[in-house]
């Protein structure tokens, strides 16, 4: 792509470096940008520079924050006693987006994968043992990917909580329900998450309770 | 989408107002600039801000300048006996990318379109004129879109080019040629491109010499 604009072209190239981004679509958002009053394309500007130079990562739960604690941690009205173990930020955001939780987090940053080179030490893990020796904790729920690496993230939690002597006796441990998708077709799902719905299986009574 | 810090919210708002950019894709950005360097999103930043501040208008074809006229019309190895008539900046730069056409531009800013409510008056048609009366042009190349819009404008400046006196006589006028698309296969081609494509077709000897 040839500009004869040093400014179009600059800018074109910041957006392209965006993932996802081409120069094509680089081009059209610039080209949005010029057509847009000038208080507004400096209003982005701000408040993306602000963003980035003002945002914190909670020191309790690894969440986004705009202070030392996030606001589900901040919040008072939240049950502490239950943490709900995910990998990032937008796992997060998807389950706040339920208005189904009314726990609070932990951000592993990841789940162990040493084909990746992530082992617990790059993950959250040491925090995490020491929120649940400190707060009074009464459930953990995984929320992780249902993958082999967050599987294997998840044994190796419970086994630290368990066994090691770090993590307070009797905490449950829980993972969320792996199946058929509200919606789904039965004919379309993999094998294995029909055969790990079939072997979950709920009983009626207590599926009505949770499908209120 | 419920996200527990105003920081992050705010810039997945401004980047969701991006053309094509929705809620998801603008918390991918967002997530994504979080984890590069403070210098590196600042710099984004200011090229965006500085982009929209500085960037300006060639007074001469129209197309995107940094300074009074465009990198083009800058250019003293440019034929500026010969214009080539684009709709917008987005096809000055897909031109000057084929590296193929060594004259100038006029950029309209569209093409007539009464539906729209976009008349002659809407476009730099004028300055066209007023160019085509001070500039020694030899030849005018429109390179509009193949719609009824883009023929209708085309013969409404080519009609005020020889009727209306304000432009020169003997000024070639001439349209980019259309047909079937290189590497295209005749039978996906619609009828009236095929049509046209045979009316219109090239004596094997201009052919080869347009080829090299």
């Amino acid at each position: 792509m040839i500009f004869s604009s040093t400014l179009l072209e600059n800018a074109v190239n910041e957006f392209a470096k965006l993932p996802g981004i081409g120069k094509k679509t680089a081009l059209r958002l610039v080209l949005h940008l010029v057509k847009q009053d000038l208080q507004d394309v400096t209003q982005f500007s701000d408040i993306i520079a602000r963003m980035r130079n003002e945002i914190k990562f909670c020191k309790r739960c690894f969440n986004i924050a705009d202070d030392e604690l996030c606001n589900i941690c901040k919040n008072g009205s939240r049950k502490t006693e239950l943490i709900c173990v995910v990998e990032n930020i937008r796992d997060v955001i998807a389950i706040e987006s339920t208005q189904q939780f009314n726990g609070v987090y932990h951000v592993l940053g990841g789940v162990i994968s040493p084909l990746d080179g992530i082992g617990p030490d790059q993950l959250t893990i040491d925090p995490l043992l020491e929120r649940l020796q400190q707060e009074s904790v009464e459930e953990v729920i995984f929320a992780l990917s249902p993958t082999i690496q967050g599987d294997t993230t998840i044994y190796y939690i419970s086994k630290k909580l368990n066994a090691g002597g770090k993590g307070p006796a009797g905490v449950k441990i829980s993972t969320i329900a792996r199946g058929i998708a509200f919606g789904g077709e039965l004919e379309y799902a993999d094998e294995m998450t029909l055969a790990k719905s079939i072997s979950n299986r709920i009983p009626v009574e207590n599926f009505i309770v949770s499908g209120n």
